[in-house]
């Protein structure tokens, strides 16, 4: 399969990791006064003090939710629900650290459902699952807290449930990391995003919450689609729904996780090892990416004038080679689509590496140097990337 | 048809008015540090400073974006989704007014939609509605700062689209705004839904944004059934679906608004006759309540050993008359789900109230004493509601 054809077969499903139409017209509204920084910042409207600046941020867990009422169904387990509230709770909290902040936050969830096929005892292991989740952060002296919400019952739009949070920050505007400061010359950490770190109850597959309407697909069976049509858009080709050997319970190569419990596993938050880095080194440290919906592409819209090369990734762990592997999807889109190892990057000084890695370390969270930043080759001096491995070289521009 | 009848027609739509599943969860959270007050608010997470507090407050168009949806498929025109825009702000902003909250906000949207249903135009129109929304409310003296969202591709959650916002302020404590101060022996009064304000630029029905899915199925014919399965929810049955006479573009009764563009009237904001109105009378004033879930009961839920008595409501204007002509829908379910002409309820001393409906007037808003509060009759003290009419008189408890 060519790149084209494997581009093709993810908008197929009606989703794209670039998100070009969207950043279409994003892109033409004001960037904030910290217009390379990884969040939209702004004067701070809250206070109105100018030593300060707001951070509000949207993102949710996705498709993922649909994993999480598929695994519920099958096994009338609804406190999988904890972990897709984690999802969402994560994909805003991990953005904001990447602009330096990870305390004092205040978040809010939307739950919109359908109340038939997502009922109360669902809706509990969510709550409790913000409520467990923001207390285990809590353990580490990082003070999140919560809003409350809005529970909206609206079949007509939804067969399942989608579950979105906010989350709010003001912060000291000389504390912010602007990724702006991403140059050439810089060494890339990357902090993996599978085993078990010191903070998990069980090991992480790595998957995040980016990708998850392609690796559902591509790893689960027809049985999905014949006991769960309102898990598809039924626009969407039925070759291209649900075209996987697997079920949930089923076991796959080199993982200790069941096929469900690897596509479940819970966002990994890289707050604390974060916290406890930036603490010692962030005069060390120019950028933070989470390498989020673009996967290891992400970090192409940040930096100035950069040739990102990512020469040491992480060897993929299982979930994303057994993905590969019954997709027959290329690594060039499987880059863009997947994390593939490592959910977040540190650009920083080479001469700290070491020491930053090895506090990650003391997490259980594996560590290396991934790459490093040159200068761009571009006539324009616009940033782009290369990833190499033994195996290949792919050029993203 | 009997009451009983009316909500399990409501019901059989898998919505509920009263919301009873989620408040069985959501009750047992923490109501934070002004447990009466129309929103949670909660300590100073945001700045750690003891005279102010936090509100991060989430919600959104609900199923009127379907309404949009509909209007933009038959007619091709996006721009209706700039209301569906404001609708999403407004139901955030003016539950933040009913704590005395109306400036220096930041809001943030999460869209979630189908990208093949909802595409790029139509998200422009989002975007566009919501930074013209913003920059009216400017004109009022009124800041209102956008920090940007998230759009997802989800065409597995949603056949169309769900547009939801969040909206935060960081406000002193000595000025919030307390509805456990509505108490026996205040005066009542109703801010009009519909008519056409100074600030508006067409006549508004006085919808808002709550009740949208019956309004939907009730009014509109099996033609959006054939047509736009995508608007409904396959598990409800098809009785209760499009079940009712017309179409978008038709006219109904007594109303110079289409009944596509009387569903779709923009929900409108009070902010700027509550600024006035609480600039020169906030010591007058006891409570503020945004009649939206719940419609004309919602009052129920705020103020202390309060018997409400509502006595004197505005005649609901054409657009609900009709959807109680169509449905048959009985005066206690009407007054549970909609508005039914005032969608503001100011809680004062009567010695001003005349002075506060001058206010509203001179920005074209019809105010009025609709009622007053008096020692609730229960044995418990708890909370109840009495409307009357001539036509009617009916007790919630």
């Amino acid at each position: 399969m060519t790149s084209n054809q494997s581009i093709n077969r993810y908008k197929e499903r009606g989703v794209s990791s670039s998100k070009e139409e969207v950043h279409e017209v994003v892109d033409k509204l004001d960037r904030g006064c910290f217009p390379g920084a990884f969040c939209k910042i702004t004067n701070d409207i809250l206070t109105l003090n100018d030593n300060l600046c707001n951070i509000i941020h949207s993102d949710g867990a996705g498709t993922k939710s649909i994993l999480g009422y598929l695994w519920y169904r099958e096994t009338g387990d609804s406190s999988v629900f904890k972990g897709i509230a984690q999802d969402s709770i994560v994909m805003n909290l991990d953005d904001l650290a990447c602009v330096g902040v990870w305390d004092n936050v205040i978040i809010s969830s939307t739950v919109n459902r359908n109340a038939r096929n997502f009922p109360g005892e669902a809706l509990s292991s969510l709550i409790e699952g913000t409520e467990e989740f923001i207390q285990s952060l809590s353990d580490f002296g990082i003070k999140i807290s919560s809003g409350g919400g809005e529970t909206a019952d609206v079949g007509d739009l939804t067969g399942t449930v989608a579950v979105d949070s906010c989350a709010v920050a003001v912060a000291n505007r000389n504390k912010i990391v602007d990724n702006s400061n991403i140059k050439p010359g810089q060494c890339i950490i990357g902090l993996s995003s599978f085993g078990q770190s010191t903070y998990e109850n069980k090991v992480n597959s790595g998957i995040g919450s980016n990708g998850l309407t392609s690796a559902r697909h591509e790893m689960l069976s027809k049985h999905y689609f014949d006991q769960y049509p309102e898990t598809c858009d039924p626009r969407t080709g039925e070759k291209y729904l649900y075209c996987g050997p697997y079920r949930l319970q089923d076991s796959f190569s080199d993982s200790s996780l069941k096929v469900g419990e690897a596509l479940l596993s819970p966002t990994r938050t890289y707050i604390p090892v974060l916290k406890s880095i930036m603490e010692n080194y962030s005069n060390n440290i120019f950028g933070l990416i989470h390498c989020s919906g673009g996967g290891q592409t992400k970090c192409m819209k940040f930096g100035t004038n950069v040739h990102h090369i990512k020469d040491n990734l992480f060897k993929p762990p299982p979930l994303f080679r057994e993905i590969q592997r019954v997709s027959k999807t290329n690594d060039q889109e499987m880059h863009q689509v997947y994390n593939m190892g490592h959910r977040f990057e540190i650009y920083c000084e080479s001469n700290c590496a070491d020491e930053i890695i090895s506090v990650a370390k003391t997490f259980d969270i594996d560590a290396q140097i991934v790459g490093r930043t040159e200068d761009s080759n571009k006539p324009d001096k616009n940033n782009h990337l290369t990833i190499e491995s033994g195996d290949f070289s792919i050029i993203y521009e």
